[in-house]
């Protein structure tokens, strides 16, 4: 096959292609939009690249995303700081803060602990986790990480970790999902909506 | 909602957002994706939006994207000048330089006729097209817009533009899929299909 298209084409395919779910044709059609677009436009887009990359960093207090040294969360006084929801990811975050119903804090764990994927707890920011309790401020730590077999070790294994702190840490309840259908829950949620209910 | 993200990434993901094909949460998914990365790897993105951005242009001759006056195909010596083949768009392109089936050159419309989308034809490259042909040593133009009403209105109105001239002016044969199923054809390429058999 002769090549089609310039080096500086494929080269920005190459690139839209490493996105997450991105396959090699929809990474082509994003650069010809890209390429199509008016220069203010694609400028536009260029800028917000550079201004993300260049001033995103890790809050130093929850780890989460943040473009100053702590994040809108850890700089809100009318947040409680003495219950911290762990999670894996900072679109965790995002998706607790939707709920509206957690005023605390949070801290990211930026991954979940998994031996076949070679993460282990080094790879996490759990010793930054474990020095915020050992400040003596924290009260709660809710486990929020996700729940599938690497979520369910990675909060075992900091619940053990805390463990001597003497605080309370909880795990998110299990159950049937709110506006779903019985029967489209599987055996084990149910099993676990059983096990949890509560009474009314 | 309290703002959970920085305006940096809020930012980032919107222009994300605007890529065809991506929705909200994709592009959440993308800038986090982005951020993530070693600075080498942001860095290899960024240079590659820039390098398409500051070096891709329009061939001078066919119009497909190319980074020098002229696109790959046009400066090929081994390829047919006298043979056109007249697409819709550079994925277009791509798809027929795939097939190994045509050694001629291309003529890339840049979109196609809509009165609905307010596409005329002086927001298409089809003056260029004309001016191609006039030079007189064009002697077939093969019309490859898609087989949609747009595409088919599209070649019709080339077609006639293009009569004048006395060259050859083709359509792409309509007809079954090679390697589908004959149930799975729709009734009009079918008739299409039967309407143009030919001899074994």
């Amino acid at each position: 096959m002769s090549l089609q298209f310039p080096p500086a084409i494929e080269a920005l395919v190459d690139q839209f292609n490493r996105l997450p779910g991105v396959g090699r044709k929809s990474a082509q059609r994003m650069a010809f939009y890209i390429l199509s677009l008016p220069p203010a436009e694609s400028e536009a887009f260029r800028a917000a690249l550079a201004g993300a990359c260049d001033t995103v960093r890790l809050c130093s207090c929850c780890q989460n995303l943040a473009d100053s040294e702590l994040c809108p969360v850890c700089r809100d006084p009318s947040r409680d700081p003495a219950v911290i929801c762990v999670v894996s990811d900072p679109k965790d975050v995002a998706a607790i803060e939707r709920s509206r119903e957690f005023r605390g804090h949070y801290h990211v764990l930026h991954g979940a602990l998994s031996p076949l994927g070679r993460v282990g707890p080094d790879e996490l920011k759990i010793k930054e986790l474990v020095t915020r309790v050992a400040e003596g401020t924290v009260t709660e730590v809710i486990l929020a990480t996700d729940p599938d077999t690497e979520g369910e070790t990675t909060a075992l294994y900091v619940a053990r970790l805390l463990g001597p702190f003497g605080i309370a840490v909880t795990r998110l309840a299990y159950g049937i999902s709110v506006g779903g259908h019985l029967e489209h829950a599987d055996e084990l949620t149910l099993a676990k909506a059983i096990e949890g209910r509560r009474p009314v």
